[in-house]
């Protein structure tokens, strides 16, 4: 069982959050819209609770629930209160028309989150290659993840299988950037290769 | 049915010319080293032809299944005997130590390939995101697909289900950086996350 905070308050906070509550994490969700932040809380549950904006989260994992371009911006706003924490960013920088990152090749939403965090924070990437409507089937999915900080790749990936999902680690934080067009390449099978979007990207065992 | 004709004659060549060669398709082999076209060919089946290094090859389709760097200098020197060929291109840029591109963010090998063609030949990026020895255990695997041109991609996707496989577009040419890149998560799954390479990237249904 994990303690978790869920910054964001729309579709992937409440489809992370309700799988988090089934899977009897405790769960504190955050918003910069209190109100928001109270009737999602309301709708997951009667035990999760609510935090305050700009204050230390309750959680051990706090979840980036934010569109792409606040993610950094919060974090640094939040500053020494996410010390210590291990940051979950889901987020997804796609370009106005989803077939490119509007952010540089050189970097990652998880990277520019991990320069705006504490130190002693840790960051991993997870959860951007799911869309939320698909997590919210409840169906055993894959979530790719990637971070530098093991201990903290570790807990994330107990807290995915305590969601009924399976965790694939795929390395350091620098390939936060290609789970990024990860992210990309399934939007292009939804609209191409699919035809719709109830799909999942994952990794099947093709054994000997 | 197809006719293809297969540029290389290692690990990828042999896998997806013994796949065509199952499918009913017509394979040519070429190799700079045409004692290495010939033994593959033989070992391919006796309907199995090889072609002459720079000559125009027999195939509709020219698979491009050599070392990622040597695809678009390749391509310049067969020169116009390319001319209206649909070429595919399955390389996988890796850096040396595989967990990062040795091409530059804004293109892929696919759209350097394609730079190097004749104007009226068409560029597909495919098989990149499947492990020759995974394709070689005759599984219906998923393989996407990249390129600008819809008849040509037409053409592709129906030789890749003549393998027993299954396309899946992802749009545009410049896709195919993401693709590469989707080439980097399936090799950090497999160091990382699954621990083998015996391993899949696919797509799943996850209907409503």
């Amino acid at each position: 069982m994990t303690s978790i905070s869920i910054i964001g308050s729309g579709n992937m906070a409440r489809a992370i959050g309700a799988l988090a509550v089934q899977g009897d994490n405790t769960v504190e969700i955050i918003s910069r819209d209190a109100a928001k932040a109270a009737a999602l809380a309301g709708a997951l549950g009667k035990g999760v609770t609510t935090g305050t904006w700009g204050s230390a989260p309750a959680g051990d994992i706090v979840i980036l629930a934010v569109l792409f371009d606040s993610a950094a911006p919060i974090v640094s706003r939040f500053g020494d209160a996410l010390a210590g924490k291990i940051i979950v960013d889901i987020t997804n920088p796609f370009n106005a028309t989803a077939d490119g990152l509007a952010i540089p090749e050189n970097t990652s939403v998880a990277q520019e989150v991990a320069k705006a965090a504490p130190a002693d924070a840790k960051v991993v990437k997870a959860f951007n290659t799911v869309f939320g409507h698909v997590l919210e089937k409840g169906q055993t999915l894959d979530v790719f993840f990637a971070g530098d900080d093991t201990q903290a790749k570790a807990h994330v990936s107990k807290f995915i299988e305590s969601l009924g999902l399976r965790p694939l680690d795929v390395g350091g934080l620098k390939m936060a950037h290609w789970l990024e067009g990860a992210g990309l390449v399934l939007m292009g099978v939804a609209r191409y290769g699919a035809g719709n979007f109830d799909i999942a990207l994952g990794v099947t065992k093709v054994p000997g």
